[in-house]
C-alpha cells in the first residue's frame, strides 16, 4: 500500500488483491454451510448423510471453481500494471457474483435429486457459474483493451489468446444454462466438463520485450 | 506494523486498516446467508427463486454500499498521517455499523412485498445506511478538525468539500429515513439514488504544498 | 514472515499476530448472526425488531469487547519480542474462547428478557468473558515470567502493573459470574463497567533503557 | 508478492500461505456455528446448556486440529522454496477437506448421545479427520520425493523422519475409521489421543549443509 500515490487516480493493485483474496477466502469456506445436517434425532444418520451426496457434490464443484477463480485471480492482476476506478467496479461486481455462489450451491445441493426441480436447479447452478465468467470477460476487456492497464511488454498474440478463452469460457457456460433447460444432466456434464478443463496448468506469459 | 513505535501512543494506520479490511470482506460475504432459500420439496423451485427479488435487489444494494465503504475507508485513511486511541474507537463503532448491516439487508429483502410492513422495513434499511454514514462523518470531523491527524499538506478547500459531502450523505440518509415512513418508494429510492452517486469517481486530494 | 528462521523454534510473531486478526475480524462480524430475524409475514414487524433489544445489546457489548481485545493483543504482542510453542498453544486456547463468544452472546440476546432464564443467561454471559480474560492473563505471566518472552528493556514496575491489570479483570470477571447468581442486573453491571474502563486508553510502555 | 516473476510457472509460496491461513481463521471461527442452541422459551436453558457438552467437546477437539495444521502448514511451507501447479491443487484438496471439518464437528456434537447413531458419528469424525491427513501426506510426498519442491539443504534423514510421521498419522486415523465402527469410544480416544500428540512442539528441521 505505501507505494501507491495518493496523488493519482490510478494506483497499484495489492489493496484490490488483498481485498479480494479475502472475499475469495470467505465464500469458499463459506460453502460448507450449505450443507444442512437433517436435525432428526433417533432417525438414522448413516442414511441422512449418504442422502446428502448432492451437497457434497454441489460442495466439491463450486470449491474447486472459487479456488480456481483466486488463482486466475492472481494470475491477471500480476498482468495489470495499475488498476482504476473502473476496473475497481468491474471487479467488486465479479465479487459480488462470486460471493453469491453459495445460493446456487445451495439450490443444486437440495434440488438436484427432486424431480420436480432437478431442471431448474441445474440451470440455476450454470447461471450461478455464467455469471462471475462474463463479469470476469468484462473486467479483461476493459484492462486489455488498447492495453489501457496491463503490462504493454505482453505479446499481442499472447493477450489474443486469454481474451479468446475467456470469451469462450462465456459461451460455453451460456450453453450449459441452455442445454440444463433441455436435459439437466448434459448441462451439469458441460460445468464438470469446463471445471476440470480449468485444472490444466495455466500457460506462462509471453512478454514481446526482454524485462530490463 | 513494523513502523509502529512502541513508545507513542499515535501510531501509523496499517494495523487498523488490515483489520477494517477484513471487516469488510467478511461482512460483505455474509450478505448471501440473508437469501434464505425456502425449504419445500415438490414445490415449484422456479417460482420460490423469482419471489426472492427483493433479497437479491437488498443483497446487490448493501454488497454495492459495503464496497464502497471499502474503498472510501482506504481513501480517507491514506489521508491521516497517524491515528490515535479516539480515533481508533470511532473506527471501531463505524465497524459495528457495517457489520450490523446484515440485519437491515435481510429485514428489506424478506419484508419489502409485505404489505403491512413493508414502510418498517424501507425505514429500517435507510436508518441501517444512515449509522455506518453518520460515524463515518465523525470519524472525519475528529480527524480533520485542526488538521489533528490528517495530512497537513491538504488545501483546506479540499478538506472543507470533503466535510460537505460527508455531512451531506448524513442529511440525505435522514431524510431517506423520514421520508420512507410517508411513502417507502421514495425512501428506498433516495439510497438507491445515492449509491449510484457513491459509484462516480472520487476526485483526487489536493495539496497545497509539493511532496518534499 | 521472511525473518523467522526456519532452524529455530522461537520466532517473530507476524504470523501469529496475522492469524489472530484473522479470528478477532471474523468472530466480530460473525456476532450478527446471532440476531434472529423473527419470520413471521404479516406479524407485526416493528414490535418484533423493538422486542430484539437485549439481542442489540448483547452485540454491541461483544463487539465492543472483541475489539477491545484486538487492540490490546496487538498492543501486548509488541511488547513480546519472539513467540515459541508454549505461547502459539496459550494463544490457541485465548482465540478459541474469542471464538466462542457467539455462543454466550446469542443466550444473553435471547434469555435477558425471559425470567425463568435469565440468572442463567447473565451468569453463563459472564462466564464467556472470564474465560478470555483468564486465558489472557496466563499468556501474560508465562511471557512476562522472568521476562522469559517480553522485551527486556521494559521497566519491572510497568510489567508489575499490567499483571496486576490482567489479574485485576480475572477477579472481576469471577465476580460477575458469582453475582450474577445473586442478582443477574449487578453481575451484568459489572460486565458493562468493565468494557467501559477497558475503553480508556492505554497506558504507554515505559522502558527502563532507550532504545538504541 | 512482489518476489514471484510473472514469467515463471513455479512461484514463491506466500500467496498460498496468505490465502490458505484465510481458510484456517475462518474454518476455526465458523465452529462456533454448530453448537445450535434450543430456541425453546420457558424451557430450562441450564439443563439445556449442559446437554450440549457434546457439541462443546467437538468444538475444542475441531478448533485445536484445524490451530495444530495451522502451524504445521507454516512449519512445512517453511521448507519449500517454491510452489508449482500440481501442489496448488494438492494444497487445494487439502483446504477442501478442512473448510468441510465443520460437518463431522457438527455431526459428532448433535448425535454422540444419541444411542442408535453414536457409531456412525464417530466414525464419520474420524474420517473427517482422516481426509485432510491423508491430502496433507499426498502433498507432503509430491513436494519432497526426489527435492521437488523443497530446501534441497534439508537432511534426508529429516525428510524421511516427516514423511514417516505424516503416513503414521494416515495409518493411525484409519485405524480409528475402523475401530469406530467397533467401539465408538475407542475410536474417538484415537481421535483425542492423536490431538494431544500433535500438541507437543515440533522438531526443528536438520540441514546438511551451512545456510550461507
Amino acid at each position: 500500500m505505501s507505494q501507491s500515490q495518493p496523488g493519482g487516480t490510478e494506483r497499484g493493485t495489492e489493496r484490490i488483491e488483498a481485498f479480494s483474496d479475502g472475499v475469495f477466502a470467505i465464500a469458499i469456506t463459506l460453502l460448507i454451510l450449505d450443507i444442512k445436517l437433517p436435525h432428526l434425532k433417533n432417525s438414522d444418520l448413516l442414511s441422512s448423510l449418504l442422502q446428502l451426496w448432492p451437497a457434497y457434490f454441489a460442495y466439491v464443484l463450486s470449491f474447486v471453481m472459487i479456488g480456481i477463480y483466486w488463482a486466475n485471480h492472481h494470475y491477471i492482476f500480476k498482468l495489470f500494471q495499475k488498476t482504476n476506478h473502473a476496473l475497481n467496479l468491474l471487479n467488486l461486481l465479479f465479487l459480488l457474483f462470486i460471493a453469491f455462489l453459495p445460493l446456487p450451491t445451495e439450490v443444486l445441493g437440495e434440488y438436484l435429486l427432486d424431480k420436480a426441480n432437478q431442471t431448474t436447479a441445474a440451470t440455476v447452478y450454470a447461471l450461478g457459474l455464467l455469471l462471475p465468467a462474463a463479469s470476469w470477460l468484462l473486467m479483461w476487456l476493459y484492462a486489455s483493451r488498447g492495453q489501457r492497464l496491463i503490462d504493454r511488454r505482453l505479446e499481442a498474440g499472447y493477450v489474443r489468446r486469454l481474451t479468446l478463452q475467456y470469451l469462450g469460457s462465456v459461451v460455453l457456460y451460456s450453453g450449459a444454462v441452455i442445454i440444463s433447460l433441455i436435459d439437466f444432466r448434459w448441462g451439469l456434464g458441460i460445468c464438470v466438463g469446463l471445471t476440470l478443463l480449468y485444472l490444466l496448468p495455466p500457460k506462462s506469459p509471453v512478454f514481446s520485450r526482454e524485462e530490463r
